[in-house]
């Protein structure tokens, strides 16, 4: 772990608090009463409203940009309150530190998972702990304390695994890729959770043939503007998910694609 | 003060600048060209559009988590270029910039307030002060310059007061309390101006009732999720102020509730 | 140049990447990987989608409050992945990295160019350039370095101009100045591109009438407050661009003007 360690490490925020209210200052306190050398960066504050799939997809898209050691806190926690374990998540090269309801889920994607804690050791809390604001009273110190040099292991008690959300569950068999579709863009694209990495290693070469409703679709273009006008077609987004789109057009109103529809990839020989 | 002082304190931003334009970039730009080692923390540039209770909710209920020494900048300004007052507000443990307008309503609830100076030391202001944007040509160089060190005392002339909404007015009696309504929040729930330590203290123990339109409600509970479904509650949020709200409903749908409709709290024995 | 060299300048970004997503997040990520002491600062990631001009104009108007030195990152780029040219502008106090698509219109006005140039060094872009997310794989990086001392000529080949949107151009006549207008605020205030500057200089204490549709504005006023209630008049706006308002209403509701309607000054003896 030595070769993680660095001095004031990034601690990284997604959280749904919204930019109108004071949540995410009130964060940014916590931490830096307890740490006034930390470094905070938003990855967004607008994820939909406990929308714990979006919050995911903000983070797991975007933490292995970051520079080893990075704290990743993230707060999308419609179960505050209730029964969900706070926890700390540890990999090779990053900390996460939230609730356990599934906003962790494509770190185990991308990652080696080395240890997981649920945090119960209440002297890095703050010293109230409100029923509903567990960003500001639980996860800020955490994070904050973690990024003076705390080890994790003091923060809680082991525990074997955390949550992942089936949205984000991909079937592989040597002749298919069975996903779904994880979100709808502001521009009505269609994004699944089938990843560049898992789609390169699986395929492998062979031709395919993508089937979503009763559509079929064979070609993957590198970027919008490569494809015929209103022709639909598949690529790869920026996050490395599988997109499906219509150049200059919109895909869900031509396919009636809903949130959580099959996706399947039918691999050739 | 000296121990108030710490080496390049935090600057905190609250304001209704948005974040579309680039008004809360140049403030930055202002206060880095002056201390290029500050560092600044957004509390919210969302507050509503020159809505000052908003905005000295939003900062009245989170300045008191940042470290020691934090220079807290607000600007809501309705009145910028008319005849309000530049003010600089030391208490033990902060100092607070801004329009005097009734921004700072909340720090005479929580801290003791030392002194009060009207800003007019104009070697502290930008050399072009606009008659339109004091955040960037006032406000943000005298945060910046007080963050470099320049004591409090050479910025402006004392003065006594400073300016206290209504709204934020309770009386407080040994047989009630009479608070009123600050806001409607995005879920219809009702939020109060009657605070968590101003309630404990005065009630002492003793059984209460809260009447609100001709609603009596006599349980705090600790969390929604603690009550029974749409039943009309009251708890503390965690700003620490009274809030009435219905268990996964909205209150104002059930009770007709505007903003400064007076909430008494009437004590029993 | 040496005099412009600081220790780990600030790194401004105007992009139109939104706050709900988590792309701001991610050039945060690349430029922290490649300098961990960069400071970042948010001028806004909320220029509407695809609009230069307003892009332009935010960064315009900003820019040069920041310390000396600053490198400015502005990314609204409806092109990426196609033609325009990766650049990097060098002026005697800044560095700006972008798209050349007009993003940087308002430097060459207040500022002296001395460098640009066509951003071509691979190694100074991440390893996997993504043909739409060029912030993250190519300018982010391109800022980093700079910002760690790799200097300007190493990172591309001198061009000799780079791209003015002629939504910015102004012709000025010794008896007469005509622009057009820029923007139309929330207010319904009307921004045009004339600069004060360009304005006091050409005019030089002569007399003048602005012309904009049918109507005649001859009052040039200090703030809105100083006007008589509902007249139509004009100001420069904290910008220092000229804007036609109507005190207390929207000017276009009086008088249909849309963006790129001429302004016409004509100027008196």
């Amino acid at each position: 772990m030595k070769s993680k360690k660095t001095k004031n490490p990034v601690i990284t925020l997604t959280t749904d608090f919204g930019y109108s209210y004071n949540y995410a200052g009130a964060v940014k306190a916590v931490v830096l009463s307890i740490n006034p050398h930390a470094r905070i960066v938003d990855i967004s504050h607008d994820i939909p409203p406990f929308d714990i799939v979006s919050g995911a997809f903000a983070l797991g898209t975007t933490y292995n940009y970051f520079p080893k050691g990075t704290i990743h806190m993230a707060v999308v926690d419609p179960g505050v309150g209730g029964f969900r374990k706070p926890i700390l998540v540890e990999t090779e090269d990053y900390y996460f530190v939230g609730p356990d309801n599934g906003i962790f889920s494509l770190v185990e994607q991308k990652s080696e998972v080395l240890h997981i804690y649920e945090l119960n050791q209440k002297q890095y809390f703050l010293e109230h702990v409100s029923s509903t604001f567990h960003g500001r009273d639980v996860f800020a110190p955490v994070a904050a304390h973690l990024s003076k040099g705390v080890s994790a292991d003091k923060m809680g008690m082991p525990v074997k695994t955390f949550e992942i959300l089936e949205a984000f569950e991909v079937e592989i068999h040597s002749d298919r890729i069975a996903g779904q579709v994880l979100m709808i863009d502001g521009f009505g694209n269609v994004i699944t959770n089938i990843d560049n990495g898992v789609f390169t290693k699986t395929l492998n070469g062979r031709s395919f043939t993508i089937h979503v409703k009763d559509e079929l679709i064979q070609n993957i273009y590198r970027t919008y503007s490569d494809a015929p006008l209103l022709s639909k077609i598949a690529l790869f987004g920026s996050s490395g998910f599988l997109e499906l789109a219509i150049s200059q057009g919109a895909f869900v109103n031509s396919v009636p694609v809903r949130v959580g529809d099959e996706i399947l990839i039918e691999i050739g020989h």
